[in-house]
Order: C-alpha cells, then sequence, then structure tokens
C-alpha cells in the first residue's frame, strides 16, 4: 500500500499525461480545465487504494480512477449551470468563463469519455464497470433532481432527504472502491461490502459536511459558516430540527428561511440557536456515527488482511477528522 | 425482410413498452416526452432492418434501436437548449415546456439510459456496441461544437463544412446501421462497409436538406423554404457560391447575410438568385449524387443476396426522394 498522498501523487501525473483531443478547441479547453483545477480527488484516490486493498496491482485501476473523476467533474460542470453558480475552488465556472453552450457541451462530452476510458480493461471487466458506471450515473442524476425538487417544496422528510444525498453523493463514493475492487478481480461479495462501506462512509461525510457547514470552524471547514442557512438549505439539520421545536419556534424558524440574503449574521445566529435548542449538535453527531459504523461494519466480512483493514479504517477516520 | 413502414410500426411498439422509472418525475417525464413527439425514426429502423438484412432476426435489435433513438432525442434537448429553440416537431421544446435545469438533467439522463440499454447484450456484443457508441457520441458532439463555431467564423472551407456534417449527422446513420450488424454478427469487414453505407448516404441527405431548404418545394419539404437563408447559415450553397462569384457579387452576398431578419422575403430572393448565378444547383446535385454513388459502391462487396441489395438501394433511393 501506499499513503494517500503517494495515491494522490500518481494519480495527478496520470491525470496530467490524460490528453483529450485538441480539437474542436473550444469543446475540449474547458475539459482541461475543469480536470485542471486544484481538487482534492478523492475519487479516484478510492480506486487506486481499493484496487491495492485486493490484489497490490493499482497500477491497473487508473483509468478506472481516471473515469470516475472525469465522470465527477461531468457532473460539477453542468450542476453549476443547474446551480447559477459563478465560482468552482475558487475559479470562474465554465459557463461563465466560456458560455452556456460551452458548459453544456463539454460535460456531454465528458460523460462519454469517462465510459470511453473503461475500453482499457478486457471484456468481462469492461462489462463490469460499465454497468456499475451507468447505474451509479443515473442515481447522481437523480439525485440531483431531487436536490432541485427540495429546494422548491416545503415539506421534505428526513427520508427523502437522506435519500437524496445517497444518489446525489455517496453511490459515487460507493462505486469509487467497487471499480478498484473489480479490476483487482476481487470476489462479488467483497465488491459489494466495499461499495457499502463506501457508500455509508459517503453518507457520514455528507451529513458532516452539512453539520460543519452551520457549527464547524471557518478556518478548519475551509468555507465561510451558515452557507446554507443563508441559502435556506433544508439539510438535516433544519429537517430534524422542524420536527423538535414547539409550534411558535418552527413558525420562527420557517420565517427565518422565507428570505434570502447572501449577509445577515443575525440569522445565522439565530437559526443556530433555534438548531441548538432543538439538540441538533448531539442528534446529528450520533447520525453520523452510525453510518460511519455501519461503514466499518462492512469491513468485518472482506477477506483481506487486518492490517489491510486498519489501513482502510484509518482512512475513514482521517476522512471524517478532514485531514485527508 | 419487412416493410420500412413496418419496421417502423414494431420499433414504435417497442418504444411504448419502454419504461424508464417513473421518479423523480420531473427527471423522467420530459423523457417520455420528447420521445414520445412524431418522428420519422429513421435511425431505429435502419438499425432493424440492416439487423435483418445480415440474419434475418430484427426482433434482436431492438434494444439497439432504441439506444440509438434515445441517443438521438438526447442530443435534440440539448442542441435545443443551445440553439434557443421554442419549437422542436411542432411541440415545444423541453427547455421551454420546463426549464434549462430540467432540459440539461434529462438530457443527461437519456445518455446514460442509452448506454443502459446495450446491457441487454452479451459480452463481446456489449462491448462492440459500447464501444462503437461512445466514438460516434464523441464525434457528435465534436460536430455540433463545429456547427457552433461556424456560425461566429467568417470564413469557413467546403472541407470543413463536411466533416461538421459527417460528425453532426452522418456517423450516426452509419453507426445505426452498424449496430444492426454487430448484432446480426456481420463480418467486420461487413460491418464496417455497412457503415460507410450509411454515413455517406447520411452527408448525401444532409447536403440535399441544404438544397431543399433554398431549392425545394414547401409543400413537399414539409418546412418554409428558405429558412436557412433568413439565419445566415452558412452551408455548402452559401460556401460553393462564395468560391464562383465575382468579387461584386461576393460582397452583395456577404451584406446579405450580414443582417438577421425572420422574415425578408426580397432576401430570400436574392440570395436564391446568387446561388444560382453560380450554377449551386447544378454543382449541388452532383455532390449529393456523388456520396450517393460512394454510399451504394460500398454495397458490392457485402457478403449478402442480391435481394437484399435491391433493398438497401431501393431504401437509399426513397430515402432521397423523401418517401420515407
Amino acid at each position: 500500500m501506499l499513503t494517500v498522498e503517494e495515491y494522490r501523487t500518481e494519480f495527478l501525473s496520470y491525470l496530467n499525461d490524460f490528453q483529450s483531443p485538441s480539437s474542436p478547441k473550444n469543446l475540449y479547453e474547458p475539459v482541461s480545465y475543469i480536470l485542471g483545477l486544484k481538487g482534492k480527488r478523492i475519487r479516484p484516490i478510492l480506486t487506486l487504494l481499493t484496487c491495492d486493498i485486493f490484489n497490490d496491482n493499482y497500477s491497473e485501476a487508473l483509468d478506472a480512477a481516471l473515469a470516475v473523476e472525469v465522470f465527477h467533474n461531468f457532473s460539477l460542470v453542468h450542476d453549476d449551470i443547474m446551480d447559477e453558480a459563478h465560482l468552482r475552488r475558487g475559479n470562474q465556472t465554465v459557463h461563465k468563463k466560456w458560455d452556456l453552450s460551452t458548459a453544456i457541451l463539454s460535460g456531454d462530452v465528458m460523460l462519454i469519455l469517462a465510459y470511453q476510458l473503461f475500453e482499457n480493461y478486457k471484456g468481462d471487466t469492461f462489462v463490469s464497470l460499465a454497468k456499475l458506471f451507468s447505474k451509479t450515473a443515473i442515481e447522481v442524476c437523480e439525485g440531483q433532481q431531487m436536490d432541485i425538487d427540495f429546494s422548491k417544496k416545503e415539506d421534505v422528510s428526513a427520508d427523502d432527504y437522506l435519500k437524496m444525498i445517497e444518489y446525489k453523493t455517496a453511490v459515487l463514493i460507493g462505486a469509487s472502491m467497487k471499480m478498484g475492487a473489480i479490476v483487482a478481480g476481487a470476489s462479488i461479495k467483497d465488491q459489494n461490502d466495499i461499495y457499502e462501506f463506501g457508500k455509508n462512509l459517503g453518507l457520514a461525510f455528507q451529513i458532516q459536511d452539512d453539520y460543519l457547514d452551520t457549527f464547524g470552524e471557518e478556518e478548519k471547514f475551509g468555507k465561510k459558516i451558515g452557507g446554507d442557512i443563508l441559502e435556506n438549505k433544508k439539510t438535516l439539520l433544519f429537517i430534524r430540527a422542524k420536527q423538535l421545536l414547539s409550534p411558535d419556534e418552527n413558525d420562527r424558524l420557517i420565517k427565518l428561511y422565507s428570505s434570502k440574503s447572501s449577509n445577515d449574521d443575525n440569522k445565522i445566529k439565530e437559526v443556530k440557536g433555534l438548531f441548538e435548542k432543538s439538540n441538533i449538535p448531539k442528534i446529528l453527531s450520533s447520525e453520523i456515527e452510525n453510518f460511519t459504523n455501519i461503514a466499518f461494519k462492512m469491513l468485518d466480512g472482506l477477506q483481506i488482511s487486518e492490517e489491510k483493514k486498519d489501513f482502510l479504517r484509518d482512512f475513514g477516520n482521517s476522512l471524517m477528522k478532514r485531514n485527508i
């Protein structure tokens, strides 16, 4: 096994060598641009390290890892259009730097390029990767649609919210790992267990992300605290609080969530107070722990050494401590 | 072999039974909507009849035919956004009937659904279909990008224009037929020859489409004559005329193409006059004939009966006479 930092370096070097075609320039320049923006590259790292977990041959998983990263960036380009986002990782989004047509078409071509990367695998492996990829990609689209639908909906249940983040975020984490297992030739049971490990860790991570957006420390979280509150995002914090507050407090919370302003410290403070009153920090922490435990439980049955299980547990813990 | 009308009926019945998932509703309703709009269904018909040409088992090609049609409709949904089109086949476009996000995301999911339809084929067939599909889909995106680039460019060469329509339109016709051949288990040589037949027929058809847009009869062509001229589209008519007109006439043509109006019979009349002066009707007719002949020449080496070659020739001729 390499260290996480070493997997990242290996992946970045492979990404750097990846040449999408050069012409038409207006189609492929945005592809290089978005893939070149600094990111944590967690998904491709997961593909590589999972391949090593099962067969110590991570370099064979580089094309699958690249496919995962190209797909993830496709979804960012199209989501940024839908969210009317101007910035992505501190840089202009593709539709801002170029235009709407370019962003749609470059995104489309990235989705196809991701499939094409699987052509570097033979028969059965190609088929398994492509099938998993299609299933996952469809779920990611469905998750994005649910997210859009929820933003316009008054009442969103906790179950619906969890389904949304599972599809929009967690399944791709699970699939990134499963692809590494497929390339490594792991058993079907191991493939499915590592998928569940990744998916549940992804759920824990996303819920924690929502939690830190309100209760984190700005330097450590890397984003301004309170962004979700200002955008009236119906995260699990909001959904759970609504179930627990008194009718009067509930009315107040809904009133606070009915207007939008990009800078309103009083709103953040008051919503945070209502969340604290309904015990959200404790409730959310226990939900995060719950999903983390489900993830770690999946490791028990894997046909791998205890050392490698420790590696996955350490990885999971570092990820949740935001050290990766 | 069935008749073209019978293939269409078979396909429409299969399309009708095709159930994309029902939820999230806002993601899948537009998929059913666009697939349900009346169209000629030429591409899936080609997949079915080509399968019969090589192995008399068209029903096995129904999923491949559906994939081709779903992909074609994906490209219509995204192209309509880029072209800011309000109508498609006399009905509202998806981004007009719903909104931009819905059109982007429903298009994305259709592209993935097309890949998923190949999962109904076993190992090697799945791999061959998916590879051909990815290559074709990327070319279609590149063709669309060239089309966008050309609309902003002063000088477009005939070669560049032909490459653009080859990628944007003709390769999918070729691929539709090749997919039928792959499912039928035809030899690689037959697969490639039928691809070239379809591609060259597609080129002939598209050039004829441009020709009829200016010189056709409104009742027969089904669209208002002169649309391309009003939109200043740099079709092969315009490109060839520019090479042949005197400097003064050229200046006049460029001047006419520098303003846009949705209704200007004088402009249509004058441009048409310049095209006639540079002998465009004869030149274009000969180019169309040229590509049709290349297509028909591809039939010579196919390992099929003379009867089946006649069927393909008749099909090609009916298509070019716009009887299909």
